[in-house]
């Protein structure tokens, strides 16, 4: 949320856009209108493309860009934000209709692509791929938000025969849209997104799908370990068939490997007498608090901004106090997060804030008399 | 975050309390101060006790109660909160010193202590287990709060030999605390439990081991997805080592059976050529949706509270101005979330409040020209 009346003003002035558009986008979901609004936003001329008419005005009406007409100039670069499944074929045929563009896709797998459409035999000296590393929970246009990449990891898969140019269009793109660049393998980036994304998906969907058989009684006890644990097992099936099948061996591999594990934990867990037996199951826990501790921005907002914690007393206004004094002090206030035990009557507010600005807004909000924590 | 000055406010007048103290508190972390904290608010007579003397005597600050002292009168009701291991000894030395105390418990594993009890001839006929299913990331008393039980499940374990009048004694601090009283034998607890915290918390401990041995690159592409998944890997191995210990039959069980799961998704993902993989995935993910969508309360604070979403503009001081009508008109706000789409220039405030003050309050907010979702 910002303090000021633009985007502008909390991100400082906008320079001007890296990106040499025109830029098109084809596939107008929650990706391609992220992209459109975020180049948008930067001044960049977007058309849009989506099988589907309505899809395509639900995001030009949005602000995502302008629907393309027959007319419109050749682009500059092509984003394909397909499905996965038919990444390849909107990739190919981008080339062949826009043979002076640079093509680049934010698949979320990326070798299958590239290997489908090298057994093609395209041409794939326009084509640089790459990913993304932003989604929500829920799809679609509406969805779709100008800084949806904004400091998110953005894979870039390029090799030796990539033309300097062509990498430097999409880097480009990225950056203006806040991207951190990443410069991986299709091989890495998919053993990689095996890790950290499509292993978690599955674990989360076979332990959500345990409870389908589970009495009432057993559902009712349930509480937030649960709800967090499978909160992307009501992900659609039909994207992650996709996903998994265009990323099936290092997915194999990730599952056969956790499934041993689990199968070993079990085994410990029952032979309570076996000597060391205590010590095994120690150490998995402890691994797990080390895993756990290595994920960067564990704390949701804070990933991208510095949190302020700020004492208040549960008594009318204070809340709202706080709020016109950030404003008053020309703090912008990113995200807000309540805390309160009511019992000891006081509470919490977690304030996220840009990093730069974090050390004045706590001398500022402890001059004016609030405790900051 | 209360709009008045103090929980009596916000409940309303707080009816005379259920519970015929002095209730005496053993074990003074999170759990045993927010049972005193609760009981407090209520006017109920709390002691406190703990092997920790610095423990206790944050817990008595706090306000969960006071130090018990060697002349005060005999409790009617003590509530062991120690950690799981020590629950059976805890319970039978306060069954000893306070003979005409009802004893209870809240334990996370009931059978394994009973049959402790049994084995060693203890007279139960004034013991209840029960298990209220509440917690915190953080334990300690410093993470306490009066409402930590509120609308929570409590789970009591009754035998066909507890005495009404015992029984009654436990169910009327539950209620006193707010807890929605479920009655379950221990073997059906251990085995509900098994299946939604222990078995999520193993399978979350085991995916965020391994992200030990990963490379840097791979860790940092990691999104929200396995920050939700791997959040309570974080929970302390002390704690969970006593608890998988007492519940061993269930979770080896659970964890078999899960791995079974595992290790056959991955059978169907080998194999794409063979008839009906790809149905198999899809029914596998289906479940997955299936299985998350029966678990009450997925959305947080929205669990206890109705959530009134308010569009704002993102413009100065937009968000102060509803917090200070929403103060004006006498609506407490349980809860805030904020979500913005910055392209758009539109955000949205998220206000959980209390379900019977919902329709008053997008009335009144409408009538004062906000728009609501």
């Amino acid at each position: 949320m910002s303090g000021n009346g633009t985007r502008n003003g909390l991100y400082g002035a906008q320079p001007a856009a890296r990106t040499r558009g025109p830029v098109h986008v084809i596939g107008s979901g929650l990706l391609g209108a992220s992209v459109g609004l975020g180049l948008r936003e930067r001044g960049v001329d977007v058309t849009l493309e989506d099988l589907s008419p309505t899809t395509v005005a639900l995001a030009a009406d949005y602000g995502a860009g302008r629907v393309r007409a027959a007319d419109d100039a050749e682009p500059t670069i092509v984003v394909v934000a397909t499905p996965p499944d038919v990444t390849a074929d909107a990739v190919e045929r981008a080339l062949a209709t826009y043979p002076n563009a640079v093509v680049t896709d934010v698949a979320s797998v990326k070798l299958a692509p590239l290997e489908e459409l090298q057994r093609r035999g395209v041409d794939l000296t326009n084509y640089v791929g790459s990913h993304p590393m932003a989604g929500r929970e829920r799809g679609g246009a509406i969805m779709a938000r100008a800084d949806l990449f904004t400091a998110r990891p953005w894979v870039i898969c390029r090799d030796a025969e990539t033309p300097a140019e062509a990498l430097a269009h999409v880097e480009d793109v990225a950056l203006d849209l806040g991207g951190v660049l990443i410069e991986m393998t299709p091989e890495e980036h998919d053993r990689s997104v095996g890790l950290v994304s499509h292993l978690p998906q599955v674990v989360s969907s076979l332990l959500a799908a345990r409870l389908v058989p589970a009495t009432e009684q057993a559902i009712g006890l349930a509480g937030a370990g649960l709800r967090d644990t499978t909160r992307i097992a009501a992900s659609d099936p039909e994207l992650w068939i996709q996903i998994l099948g265009a990323n099936r061996e290092p997915v194999t591999e990730l599952l056969d490997a956790l499934a041993g594990d689990i199968a070993d934990f079990a085994d410990a867990l029952r032979d309570p007498e076996r000597v060391g037996t205590k010590r095994r199951i120690a150490d998995l826990l402890s691994a797990g608090n080390a895993g756990v501790a290595r994920i960067p921005g564990k704390h949701g907002s804070s990933e991208r901004f510095t949190t302020i914690t700020v004492l208040i007393d549960d008594t009318p206004g204070q809340l709202a106090r706080l709020l016109t004094e950030l404003g008053e002090l020309g703090i912008n206030m990113e995200d807000l997060r309540l805390e309160h035990s009511p019992g000891a009557q006081i509470g919490f507010a977690e304030i996220a804030v840009l990093p730069e600005v974090a050390e004045r807004a706590v001398a500022d909000l402890v001059e004016r008399g609030w405790r900051t924590l």
